[in-house]
């Protein structure tokens, strides 16, 4: 970890040119009355800001993705399109590149990182749209997965500049299962002796195979694995499969995992003193146009979850993509699914 | 281990009044080539088989249960009554009863218990009705989940001598995602170093207790969460329903576990040398009456699942729970579940 964390930091400071840009929010403070001092925002651009100032779309990155992860919602021939628009994608706290456990400094590093909030996400993002970029409107505020629920939380907090949004296989608040299906990833994660209650040296390698693996049976949906639709992504089998998801939880860190999935568990867009728990009125304070995108066979994030909160959005569209990628329908990675969620993309920026 | 191990042993030869019987079946034979040394069978039988022999209803037990908690399947009222049918509720190998890790002679104990199909079981299962219990007919074959993919292979196996099954959230063949799903089970439980590779000296109380956290996910729907439908069990919040699923893992062993789960991800009613893997004939070589059925909401064994399946079975009827309870519809903890289903099995037993 040290070495991760010392190698993340050299990184910014020797290479100015890295591919992302942070912004100092300073001492942060956090809804739960915690500082997160030092706070950073990792961000990158695309395209230009428009002289009119109305061409911003922002994308929230979604759990253990990074700004990379996000380039494929404005591939070449996408709805959003970098030579239109000025897209700015900022990475969660907890993703290993804004503040997290594996970078912040003593005394809220590693185990000791404190608790962060969607609310706290925004209000963050807030600041760098306003105070850094010279932001002053949103055209669009797209996001996959817990990205979903930040565009959420855009429309209901910020809905005087925020024209639009489009949470795909996102929720306004984490339904009481999804909640469970995460208590259960941590505890394959944590069931690693080597994860040492967050202080480790070392990564605790089996913890986060193991989390790789029940993750699998999650992201997809069971039609998906019967249908061998991951022969699509090049994988041959279910082991290939596994491997992947092995593979890509094993190279992120725990604590910052972890500290992603407590922030994924509490999101609630009437969570703040705005709101005050009440989740009808925070649903009808989104004025922005939404048009909301779950995947009909998500397991986790489910249709039923957006059809009780689009029925009190004011300007609120349900449109289920149909697909049998069950989550990942919305990550990016099938074309087929893609093009549905461009309509959407195309029609919000219309 | 060693001393729970020695404790059933020791339960059974000094107290043959135990709740159960046992029936040996000598050096069993395996599909795989290997041999269950000293293989037992645990079974208890409920009422008495009546003259014309005609009164028999066999119910195998489901993963991580007993003979104890299939009796729900029989509580006063219901459709399977002790003071009618014989009732012979088989434990499973690998159920700590049956001949499992836990219990099983060296040098097959433990960690190198060989690996059982659900073949082998009902193969034993019938040695066990034709050569102690007398049993020339059996009425009904009625299991859930692991119990219902056991009575599908009854109706492949004995047509001859079985006239009707009833597998209730259970399949033929385990599908492709049932199996992804049990793989998160195994990773999260050895994930814990205690497990040693299955040489554990101690049980490896984290990796049992992630068990059963990743476990809560999957058993119930999306829905019995967002419905609250765990206050009808006593249990009054999410974090109750978390405590009784690592309970119930917590006080398994942890090898049997495994054993189980080995088993039922290789649960294929064409996988022997009958039907050579040939599903469609193994189906199709079902001549018994059979009333299918899965839950509507269950997460691993899908309706889809039965469905692909009944098409290829002469004498089949699918008939889904309609349920909210996802997997545990078919367990015999939902009153309401239960009349659906008690429908279903008094039809099969007029």
């Amino acid at each position: 970890m040290r070495y991760r964390s010392l190698r993340l930091t050299t990184t910014a400071i020797l290479f100015p040119m890295a591919d992302y840009e942070t912004f100092s929010l300073g001492d942060f403070p956090l809804q739960s009355g915690s500082t997160l001092w030092r706070a950073q925002l990792a961000y990158k651009t695309y395209g230009a800001l428009n002289a009119a100032g109305d061409n911003v779309v922002l994308i929230p990155t979604f759990y253990a993705g990074q700004h990379t992860d996000c380039e494929l919602m404005f591939t070449p021939g996408r709805a959003i399109d970098p030579a239109r628009h000025f897209i700015v994608v900022v990475n969660l706290f907890g993703s290993g590149l804004s503040s997290s456990p594996s970078n912040a400094p003593p005394p809220i590093d590693r185990a000791s990182f404190p608790r962060v909030t969607i609310y706290d996400n925004v209000v963050a993002q807030h600041r760098l749209l306003t105070e850094r970029l010279g932001v002053r409107r949103i055209r669009l505020v797209a996001g996959f997965s817990m990205g979903g629920q930040q565009a959420f939380h855009w429309g209901a907090l910020f809905p005087e500049i925020v024209d639009a949004i489009a949470p795909i296989c996102g929720s306004a608040k984490t339904a009481p299962h999804n909640f469970v299906f995460l208590e259960g990833l941590k505890a394959a994660l944590t069931a690693d002796a080597a994860f040492d209650g967050g202080w480790y040296e070392r990564p605790p390698v089996k913890g986060l195979i193991a989390f790789g693996r029940v993750y699998a049976g999650w992201v997809y949906s069971q039609d998906f694995y019967r249908q061998r639709e991951y022969t699509k992504l090049g994988l041959g089998s279910i082991d290939d499969v596994l491997r992947v998801s092995e593979q890509r939880y094993r190279s992120r860190d725990a604590n910052d995992l972890l500290a992603m999935l407590w922030t994924w568990q509490h999101a609630d867009v009437s969570a703040n003193d705005r709101f005050n728990g009440d989740l009808t009125a925070a649903l009808q304070a989104i004025a922005p146009r939404a048009i909301v995108m779950p995947g009909d066979t998500d397991l986790y994030f489910r249709v039923r979850d957006n059809e009780l909160e689009v029925r009190h959005m004011p300007n609120a569209e349900l449109r289920p993509i149909p697909s049998i990628w069950g989550h990942a329908a919305g990550r990016g990675t099938n074309p087929v699914d893609n093009t549905f969620i461009d309509d959407a993309l195309a029609a919000l920026l219309r």
